[in-house]
């Protein structure tokens, strides 16, 4: 499987490549993070600087795209070295969403703070959704970095939480809504709010999922059967 | 630029698998469709077809990528033939993602019809928007098919109407919601309905804006200047 075009060259350019979506990997994870807390507490300008943040976000996406591309050309690389690259190329378009969906939530915080939040406590909502993706964003770029199979399948099965959680919060969210109209707005914003840290749940997924496909060589997306490899907790 | 990659085998190999998105994209624009009618209609067996279908959909996604990672390692294309490569690859994941939210569409369909639809005329709330997403989609499959860059651009302002609507749609519902609580279930669901049509639009702006990069050779991605090359309508 080491071909002639294996070489350390390759897999130095490879390694800087992956490094540098590591480091967009953290920026989205700051991100996410940042608008969280400008959900919590209100802050305005922080909440901004969470949206703007989000340009150098998509400027790394098309560079790497194109680093990507680079090294295929130059490199021409083997069936399995190609898996590599063809996983990161993915996991750069999930990157990018999950700044997408932060900015969401920052815009959204934003917004809610700047009307007034009403008739109930809205971060007490998403709070156990919130710590449940941010786990598994950190882990999915864990994975991704050490290209942990086991972990990446851990992953995977810890979205169904998120999910889980997100049609708890919806339930929740039409009874605040039911009892007092007052509360519409404010909880639709928290839906949506929720909905982003959902979607950010999918995403990291996705990444465990392009990592197992590194590891293992196989495709795992769409396929049920993987849950049974999962080791009893 | 015709360099000795470009040859009539890689031309012939690579119009195969343009030709499998296509049908792939015809897939989904169906599950589309058909989804929206049971939302109209209630059909509920129909709405369980069009869930059912995107497991068909689902494992085109992976033998397409696969596909195109076969096409790269055997014919070792030049930079320039790399580009439609890439984003065929990324097309392929827009495909699949407006399938799952096709499939959305046709499980909130499912779930409204059976709880009952109160208080307000369901269809018609989202009838604009999902008139002109249809549209969008239709016309994204086209510019992709016939690397259309001008229509390209006209999707790119097209989805800003999608938007748009969407948001109308956020107001008129928040207005029914206030005035009767019992609507509010129903609401939400089409609510959710009208955001899975939203982002099938953003889907086929992707689509779009993958097509400008084939066939101008830059990345328009995240670039708001896009918009004054639009010919004045």
């Amino acid at each position: 499987m080491t071909g002639e075009h294996s070489s350390k060259q390759y897999d130095q350019e490879l390694e800087g490549i992956r490094s540098q979506v590591l480091l967009m990997g953290g920026m989205v994870e700051t991100q996410f993070e940042e608008a969280l807390e400008c959900f919590r507490i209100g802050d305005i300008p922080r909440a901004e600087r969470v949206m703007a943040e989000d340009q150098a976000v998509n400027q790394l996406e098309v560079s790497l795209d194109d680093a990507c591309s680079h090294l295929i050309v130059k490199r021409q690389p083997t069936a399995n070295d190609l898996r590599t690259v063809m996983a990161t190329i993915k996991v750069i378009t999930d990157l990018e969403r999950i700044g997408d969906e932060a900015t969401k939530v920052a815009r959204t915080a934003k917004s809610l703070h700047e009307r007034g939040v009403t008739g109930f406590a809205h971060y007490d909502m998403i709070r156990t959704i919130a710590k449940a993706t941010s786990e598994l964003l950190h882990d999915s770029l864990d994975a991704f970095a050490r290209l942990d199979g086991k972990q990446a399948l851990q992953i995977i099965a810890g979205d169904e939480v998120v999910d889980h959680e997100f049609r708890t919060i919806l339930r929740s969210m039409v009874t605040y809504m039911m009892e007092d109209p007052r509360t519409i707005s404010s909880a639709l914003d928290t839906l949506w709010v929720a909905k982003a840290i959902e979607r950010i749940g999918d995403h990291a997924k996705n990444i465990a999922e392009y990592v197992i496909y590194v590891v293992e060589g196989r495709d795992i997306r769409h396929s049920k059967v993987i849950l049974d490899d999962l080791p009893a907790v």
